[in-house]
């Protein structure tokens, strides 16, 4: 009984004295010349494959997580600086604020002001329909358009961002809450547990940065966002039928098929006043997003429409005392700022599971929108945006949100177009912002009384009508079809399942389309292009031509336990392949393993290698490795220090180097 | 409001028109010069990429699922035959028995017929001990080595697998099953769920061959199944003390450290008698096992050594009527072959998903031990093993087992290595074991009556001791320290949570570092060799020389969306570390990006390289990508076709072609 000893894989590198017999002969009688003196025969200069220099396993380690976690090396300004510079660089660093006020004159703030302002006039409607779709008390979205902002203009590094609530973490933080409590029925409890959630989105969103894994949000690729987001801005503009229509009597339900179902089962809920309304604002709100798309210099036209629309339709209600005429409005909203509710953090356990789950995907949503967000504008301007301090920043802020009634914020993309388009010099916009949030909160909310709800459902429509965006979904078409695939199941899966399940299915598939890339590797047969000494695909290239005796092989990906198999029985059939075709003019003597684009290996590669190394000896043939780089080489070394299978006259350089020894070699041993 | 589009990575392809308009600016004033004229100015002979030969997206889509499930290309021997042949080719196939069985002579015969007996003489007394250790009655051990020898003898393409229960499978499946039902409190229950969860498993394998989804084996790593397997042996043996210590009341459960507790809880129930039986026949296995392990011919002495011990010790039992001397024994047995077991079959659904999961997880594990096993054998013998095949026979050969009172079954490594060792030829040695132990179940049952449990204890933990492959895990700490970790990460989560747990966290580590493998892919600046035109990685090799005022980068991953926003900040980063150090003696012109070892794009890929191109152009300098492979140079043609970014002024084929041309450039431009 020898246990399971080498039985994955083959086991070439760890076989037990009993096994290795049968192949230790047959690898010493196999090659039919032994290439001990190649080099020396041929004559010709051949380069050594050199590993990389030694180093030890810790200072390896160290430089891995260094390129794993600090990619940026947000810190290498700080070198050979004297100590209090390397200080005022790292509260620079924390409070970016502190880069551009020292500097900041009057005409900057001109330009921030006349942006900032830009911005309020859309923050203020669409921060109370996004609480609406919330189903928080609108009030809550104006709060979220005051602190967060604040905080946002002393910690972040975008010059851009227009922070405030956004409609998609509106919607799911909405709908996750909503499968647990009952927003009419118990309103406190609601509230508790929304600001909970934000406090852990915060927390999720600071921890992100603060431990570098910023990278997480990568696996949100842009076809699973572009599906994602189309699903949900169908699924806001449904739950706007409720609005629109005047429905009193509307499902709790997110899908498609729900709502349509409500929508239909209630048409004796129809208000036609209301309808009639809607319409008119919503068709008002969508031509002035159309002028502002066509004509990029008249973007203050859409960005002042909302407002326009809320003022305008409160004073038709109030006139017109609309609302005895089923129309129903907003209702009386207390003056005054945000008030602390750190006391309402609630982290009782029956709830702790769906707060933080709820914070957990609010989080990451948000933070993908407000990280995406910056490095677009960041883009445009040529600044740098730091993801891992962003997310930090934007963290910080949801959590002093959490604590001072506020529910998830983010950097809003439409408003941060306005805000770019507007002119923003500097974060100064999202303060001018705030305090008109402020002077609203203190004097004007009397006046939204009136304001009817079906306006701001418009409001939201006309808002997320933006999401939906064809083109990239033409463009992911043409270029990728899986993708295109991601894309439409990240779409049908929030659309007729649920937000966070269509999330999950899409990133699930683009995963498993990486693990396949992995699992089932490209490789090719490289020919040599005509009149030239470069090796290339045979396929790719029609010029290029196999080389009598040779076959030779490129893998591209690592090779690891997830392919080792699939390696070694696809290169077996390769070289039966070429036996059969071959075997009419020349035999097939040498194969060639051009691991250039092989950039790791683990232990099953390393005993894939020694595997097949020994079955093509036993056939007869003979392997030889090129070019294999830095960890790759290191680990061949270190394999070779238990067998000494791969001697240096197995490896070359360059394909080229490798065919000409070996076509020296069989040239001589022909006679 | 313009939605979110291009927001997600810099979204290069898919700006609209608002947003490019200062980046198309920059772009055309970019450059120092126009490349358009670079081949005529120089002169030299530049040759060009070639996209692969056009195909259709449907005959692209064929391919890749021929290579990704057909890898193997079974059926080629078919082509060109005639329907007669194809026919008899695809019968042989399905009955692999029908390949030997016309040739098979009497010499061959007298080779499977010793090595039979062997393996049937470990078999029995395994067989008892491994249904012990799944909490069922001993004779379904041996019902389990009857009927499943002589399905897969019939199936299987392997000609050394020694089929019947194997420790895994048996532990976790009785693992699984305790914590839903007590084996002592509802006998007929608890088998019943056996049997069904058997029949899940015999599905699932047979599903993964017939789906071609073998690859999902592949993903339990060798360094995986080391650690797992190590601490299932400590699981399984610390279960033995059990019997070995005599104790009664033992805790149901399988972590070390309520194991050790419910051990050092019941001193008192350790039976003296017991404990020295134990102990002796324990030292007996080992020494046996020792001797065959030291000197490979003598592989009957471990091979007999179970079978003598139970006879002996029954024997001695039987004497001195040990049984009233509070040593445990087995008890009556009923005579009789296998019962039908169809109608035990419960689909009732209280118990469907305990049943679907442990037949899930028993069958990948019993899979994983049986496809290894069948190929190491294979190679050492040098024939072919069918993956997928294998899998359709194993699953089918359990789903039969599950219909006649049989538990999961697998070929067995310990059982397979005698049967290899005692020189078997063909599935004929499997035939000979089922009939010995069709002899046992007619006649020989009334002899166990007086085996002793704790000799069964004895022998389970001499068999499972080799599942600890010390030098493998040696080896795997010298090779790959992360691999390393993942062996450590199993074993100690089977021995302190649970076996699956322990198997979950294994799996999810290592898919986890061939994730981050590409979401920070490995880049190298490349430099010249000395005096050759040859261009390496500058870390690796120390003869290779910076060209100066050019930047060649290589990516050796696939460019997607997990990786596309860290390769854009990370080349950045170079680009200012290049200029911050080369600006004393050269000015940096040019970043070439080798593309060779990018097997992959996709739509974030492409973003990333339109958006980088941009990037550098703002900042002076320029791009050329170099030697895109089949897809890549695909994909980065369909850009063209909406932004014709990349022209073939700046596509290469080679480094040295594009240094070349590059420097001719520079000089012609520098006065």
């Amino acid at each position: 009984m020898v246990g399971m000893r080498g039985a994955y894989g083959g086991g070439g590198g760890y076989s037990n004295g009993n096994e290795s017999q049968p192949l230790g002969g047959a690898a010493g009688a196999a090659g039919p010349m032994t290439t001990e003196t190649s080099t020396e025969i041929v004559g010709m200069e051949v380069h050594k494959v050199a590993p990389p220099p030694p180093r030890s396993t810790l200072s390896k380690m160290k430089a891995r997580v260094k390129e794993t976690f600090f990619p940026d090396d947000p810190f290498r300004g700080f070198k050979g600086q004297p100590l209090g510079t390397q200080w005022l660089m790292a509260v620079k660093y924390l409070f970016p604020i502190l880069d551009w006020v020292p500097g900041y004159s009057f005409s900057l703030f001109k330009s921030d002001l006349i942006a900032g302002l830009t911005i309020a006039s859309l923050a203020i409607p669409q921060g109370i329909s996004y609480a609406k779709l919330a189903s928080l008390p609108p009030i809550i979205g104006l709060y979220s358009s005051f602190v967060p902002p604040m905080v946002y203009a002393v910690l972040g590094s975008s010059r851009d961002l227009a922070v405030g609530p956004v409609s998609i973490a509106s919607l799911v933080m909405g709908s996750m809450l909503r499968d647990a409590v009952s927003p009419s029925g118990e309103p406190l409890l609601f509230l508790q547990l929304a600001f909970t959630s934000t406090f852990f989105a915060g927390l999720v969103q600071a921890s992100l940065g603060i431990l570098r894994l910023g990278f997480i949000i990568d696996f949100l690729s842009k076809a699973t966002l572009v599906g994602f987001m189309a699903g949900a801005a169908i699924i806001v503009s449904l739950q706007q039928l409720k609005a629109l229509l005047g429905i009193v009597h509307f499902t709790t339900q997110m899908g498609i098929v729900p709502v349509m179902a409500s929508v239909f089962h209630h048409t004796k809920e129809w208000s036609w006043q209301t309808i009639l309304m809607g319409v008119c604002f919503l068709v008002f709100l969508l031509a002035a997003r159309h002028v502002s798309l066509r004509w990029p210099k008249l973007f203050w036209v859409s960005a002042c429409a909302p407002l326009a629309s809320v003022i305008i339709s409160t004073l038709l209600v109030f006139l017109f005392k609309a609302q005895n005429h089923s129309i129903s409005i907003i209702g009386q909203l207390k003056c005054g700022l945000n008030r602390p509710s750190w006391d309402k953090l609630l982290f009782d356990s029956t709830y702790l599971g769906l707060t933080m789950k709820t914070g957990l995907i609010t989080g990451i949503l948000s933070l993908t929108e407000g990280i995406a967000v910056g490095r677009t504008f960041a883009s445009l301007k040529d600044y740098q945006v730091d993801g891992n301090k962003e997310m930090m920043a934007i963290g910080l802020m949801n959590v002093v949100g959490s604590c001072t009634s506020c529910y998830v914020t983010t950097g809003a993309f439409s408003r941060s177009a306005v805000n770019h388009n507007a002119g923003c010099k500097t974060a100064m916009s999202n303060v001018v912002m705030a305090l008109t949030v402020m002077v609203t909160l203190l004097f004007l909310m009397p006046l939204f009384v009136y304001t009817p709800n079906v306006v701001l459902g418009a409001i939201i429509i006309a808002a997320v009508i933006g999401l939906i965006d064809l083109p990239a979904v033409y463009q992911i078409w043409k270029m990728d079809k899986m993708d295109f695939l991601v894309c439409v199941c990240a779409f049908a899966g929030v659309i007729f399942i649920s937000v966070q399940e269509g999330l999950a299915i899409a990133v699930g598939l683009s995963v498993f389309r990486v693990l396949m890339q992995i699992t089932r590797p490209k490789m090719m047969i490289q020919g040599k292009i005509k009149g030239t000494d470069i090796y290339r695909d045979l396929y790719q290239y029609k010029e290029a031509q196999r080389v009598p005796g040779i076959l030779i092989l490129a893998i591209e990906a690592p090779i690891n336990f997830a392919n080792s198999n699939y390696l070694n029985e696809r290169i077996k059939r390769w070289i039966e392949e070429e036996n059969s075709m071959q075997n009419k003019q020349t035999e097939l003597h040498f194969v060639i393993l051009d691991l250039s684009a092989v950039p790791a290996i683990d232990t099953s590669g390393i005993a894939f290698l020694t595997d097949i190394k020994k079955t093509i000896e036993k056939r007869g043939l003979e392997l030889v490795l090129v070019n294999p780089t830095g960890e790759v080489m290191e680990k061949i070394q270190r394999a070779n220090e238990a067998q000494n299978q791969f001697r240096s006259d197995c490896l070359y350089l360059t394909t080229e180097e490798a065919v000409a020894s070996l076509s020296a070699l069989a040239k001589m041993t022909k006679p």
